[in-house]
């Protein structure tokens, strides 16, 4: 066994989780995923798909019919010109998305970028491909997140090979500008830099914008820029354990991606596909709901942990979490941890997600029934009332 | 773009296979699958499961309950105390077990063993970790492959990290014996080299034995040995399109290798592993049937391949494939194209398996009519009439 496997963090999410192992009254907020069942209409497309008898391989790359949903979805979103089915790759999730282009980018040795707190399989992937590390830490000013561009310019040297990035951030919100994608594009550009953009959650974003979503870079990189773009039938359709995903790549890389897709794991599963279909092509039935709905729990939550005193947190403009911290409270894998055994309250630690985030909780806030959330928040201050700092 | 994985090579296979894109009628025995769906009673247990909603992540190492039937299943073939459910990993897939296995194993620069001809797949998923790859070849002698066990030892070294086999084989159909494993496993151990054996084909085996499997590393291994068994459902499930598979690790090594799934699938979908529970549950409805099957396919293929003049063959212990000689053709992938497009009869080129297998095919006869594998003799004859080299 590779001694840089072994010494792998493990997952803080999971420990905390693992705590709590015999209590049965929890309230889970700790992973990112709804407690909502994917609609009954995406569930029958790939019933139907295994009634038909649809169990064999199939295309490494995806179903054809798929990947030109998923191009259509994707031009509409980002512009005709930009994203054609060439262009596109079905994977087994978004993780496989993005282990792919790990293998796809990085080799040994080579110097990777990225923005944390991240959610910390991005940082993982690069390392077990032999990355070294340069960690560019967002800060939280006033208690918004802020990126230093300054700092991360200077970071992307000529040396580095691939900045990865995630905006909306998983944990905190944190969203990129279209001023700051531009400099980061151009100064990438220059260098030769590969960037690795998952955009799992642009769909999930609360301000307004033409498109609905969240900047994205296909927005402003021609079709032939180091860019691969990682996307997952996920979170915006309320399809979490289906494993279903896709990238965006240059069209001279979608060979190169196709032979990964082969050597880690052949195909998604054609009923999968199946479902993926009918999930693009109906969007407009889930996704807009599932966002307002996900609004409405943002705004439930963190104007109840607004209230709370000493609690320190920004409104994310994207994404399903709150990020906040607990004035008189550091250790936040510890806090969690007791949270849970105290009072049943299911929460993760910040440094799950990077060290300088150790006095934080993220909490997800995606929870079909808002009530629940509200509940947790009785939890939360139940806890505070007999560990008082203050 | 990592100029390894520009280079790495493609499937000849799927070449073929494309030169014949625009053909309707083509018996095709290229793929290593059956053509017969998934029995009703899996696929029912995925479609209530999805009927249930049950669509969200689940455990890394796969759902418990199917983990012990893994469990119990691999301690009846090979012994009791063998197999417990702390060393077995339910994976997106054998591909997805086979990549991660190379994942938690090799390090950029290791030597590692294989034994070729070979699934190129086993290849790939090493020299993408950044494996130096030393071949030992399988000899063709009288029709029979076998393995030259001095040579292999003497490539064995101390310098080598990880020894790759997959028996019985593809493309070959070639086995280990119980002997040559013995010798091979006390010269591991000495030298400290980890052995991954890819046994996904153990119980399509036509020979007599005690359990009916394939001799396997896990019969003569203690628990703590550094081995790790990859399985699959695919084969003796008719389960390709599924992506489920599995793999048998020492306790130890368990914890890394539930990392490893998290950064690269995160789990296997839940209702596919519904359906995998009610697969080895009813294990008996399926398996027996299909291998009994595979060797009338076999005999019918076998002995129709051995009356045509010219064709060198030994009949494969294992597997689903023949793999033969037509003397006086030299270059198989161009000879597997003409066929295909000459006579629509679809096969795969030797060399897809091995630089030396160049004047050999591999013919997978998992075929639900049998009639089928007559037709396609009847192309084959067809053809060497019109292009005799005698």
């Amino acid at each position: 066994m590779r001694s840089l496997i072994e010494n792998l963090e493990e997952s803080k999410i999971r420990e905390v989780a693992n705590a709590a192992m015999d209590k049965t009254d929890v309230l889970a907020f700790w992973f990112g995923e709804s407690d909502e069942v994917t609609p009954e209409f995406i569930r029958r497309a790939a019933v139907e798909s295994l009634e038909r008898g649809e169990t064999f391989y199939t295309h490494n790359l995806g179903l054809p019919e798929l990947r030109q949903c998923i191009a259509n979805e994707m031009s509409k979103r980002h512009g005709v010109a930009s994203v054609g089915m060439g262009r596109v790759a079905v994977t087994t999730g978004g993780v496989s998305a993005l282990m792919i282009a790990a293998q796809a980018l990085v080799s040994p040795g080579d110097e990777v970028v990225v923005i944390s707190p991240l959610w910390p399989n991005l940082c993982a992937q690069a390392t077990i491909m032999g990355a070294h590390l340069k960690h560019v830490s967002l800060s939280p000013r006033a208690g918004l997140w802020e990126l230093d561009m300054d700092k991360l310019i200077a970071a992307l040297t000529s040396s580095v090979k691939l900045l990865i990035l995630n905006a909306p951030n998983n944990p905190t919100g944190w969203t990129l500008t279209r001023r700051e994608q531009e400099t980061i594009l151009k100064h990438c550009r220059e260098k030769g830099i590969w960037i690795l953009a998952d955009e799992v959650y642009e769909n999930l974003y609360y301000e307004k914008t033409e498109n609905g979503c969240a900047p994205s870079f296909l927005d402003i990189c021609d079709p032939n820029d180091k860019l691969i773009v990682v996307h997952s039938f996920s979170k915006s359709f309320l399809m979490t354990g289906w494993r279903l995903g896709w990238m965006v790549v240059p069209e001279y890389a979608l060979n190169s991606i196709g032979k990964l897709i082969e050597f880690n794991t052949s195909c998604a599963s054609l009923f999968t596909q199946r479902a993926g279909v009918v999930a693009i092509q109906r969007c407009d039935e889930v996704t807009p709901r599932v966002v307002s709905h996900l609004k409405l729990c943002r705004d439930t939550l963190c104007s109840s942990l607004g209230k709370i005193q000493g609690i320190e947190l920004a409104s994310p403009r994207g994404g399903m979490y709150a990020f906040f911290k607990i004035n008189g409270y550091k250790d936040s894998l510890d806090v969690a941890k007791r949270l849970v055994l105290d009072v049943g309250l299911g929460i993760a630690p910040g440094e799950a997600f990077a060290p300088e985030s150790r006095d934080w909780f993220r909490w997800c806030f995606a929870s079909k029934d808002p009530l629940r959330l509200t509940q947790g928040i009785g939890r939360l201050n139940e806890w505070l009332e007999t560990n008082s700092r203050f």
